[in-house]
């Protein structure tokens, strides 16, 4: 009886997380088109939209309390609460990201247009795809999927530093648009800090998935937590 | 005698926190110095600090979860535990945020020297006593002490705004400068991000002490929570 009100309370949880998840990629997604389109209504959006991610980051973390309260969780249940814990702390700091990303923009839309040798669609659009995939790797369970959301943030820290290199080239040769420049580069810097925290959640999902610390390379697969793994 | 282990457990648990947090300290003081000094051997020493770091972050993760699978925790204990969890994420993150920094003041060293328009000294100064209080205030289970931490955030904030301006005009002035000036800019940047750190575990002390969520202004002091507290 008990043991199926918590089990119902993880599903909740689960739900909740998902729904967090969505409002943190929409946000993200939502200051990413406010860059290509200098479109301000969408970044007040993004604004506005942080108050509900707040909101939400907290009812999961209630829920998460009240859950680990209510009965002493088998080893995979508590690895599963913990590991909500952080990718919704991750989540929250991704809508975060997506904060600073308008607020650059409106800092930019202010300024004349200035022709950027710099591919932020490119990178924005290799950043959304590790967050969805982090979720779903979340959704499915599935460690193979998070494994290869941390592949995927070398290629954006590549991208991140080659930004870096001709942005700063940019600023050198044309003192005029120093400003939007500066603008551009610190919107590749946001969103290189959304590719890891999408990296953080893939590590979540390795942890609760397989019972190991993929973190820091340390090395994975302890046999006592794999043998929690095989009976789930 | 169980409940002897866990005491004894969650004292350890606090013990590891505090030797996270004064290598995290650590870090960054040795970063700003190293920014001061243009001290490559400093940079260094912050970059092969972030093993330990990460190593300890891992211990205390795993003590935390074999201490909330060895029984079910009163509500203050779980509080506090789930409480060193994301204590101990956001101390991790001010490690990375050192290695950030130095990795800035290696670029600034191959460079020439520039004269810069920004006190990077007192902000690392602020930032580091912002670190320093939030540890404070979690050995001595002090809410008065963290609140005073969310307040300095403000200052912290402004110094970086300022920085940002400062800084933007003098690329604009002395191109031959920019990169200089924008490895300043990106370690005041950092700094500021230490601060959202201590700031945030200045608010998880405070969940802790008085069981109420301080996060996102939400309305503290929840009736139920508080007795919890009273016993404490």
């Amino acid at each position: 009886m008990a043991r199926t009100r918590f089990l119902q309370g993880l599903d909740e949880l689960r739900a909740r997380l998902l729904r967090m998840g969505g409002l943190a990629e929409q946000a993200v997604d939502r200051a990413c088109q406010a860059y290509i389109e200098r479109d301000l209504a969408r970044c007040r959006m993004v604004l506005d939209g942080e108050t509900q991610i707040n909101l939400t980051e907290r009812e999961i973390d209630e829920l998460a309390f009240d859950l680990l309260a209510m009965q002493q969780p088998m080893a995979v249940d508590l690895r599963f609460i913990l590991a909500v814990t952080k990718i919704n702390a991750d989540l929250e700091r991704v809508g975060d990201q997506a904060v600073n990303i308008a607020e650059r923009v409106m800092d930019m839309v202010d300024l004349p247009k200035a022709d950027l040798p710099v591919d932020i669609p490119r990178m924005a659009a290799a950043v959304s795809a590790m967050v969805r995939r982090a979720l779903e790797s979340f959704i499915e369970g599935k460690a193979e999927l998070a494994q290869a959301v941390l592949e995927m943030d070398n290629v954006v820290d590549r991208m991140k530093d080659e930004a870096f290199i001709v942005l700063v080239k940019s600023m050198n040769e044309h003192p005029d648009t120093t400003r939007q420049a500066l603008d551009a580069l610190l919107v590749a810097r946001n969103l290189e800090r959304v590719a890891d925290h999408a990296t953080n959640i893939a590590e979540d999902v390795i942890f609760w998935v397989r019972g190991a610390d993929v973190r820091h390379n340390v090395t994975p697969e302890q046999p006592e937590h794999q043998e929690v793994t095989d009976t789930h």
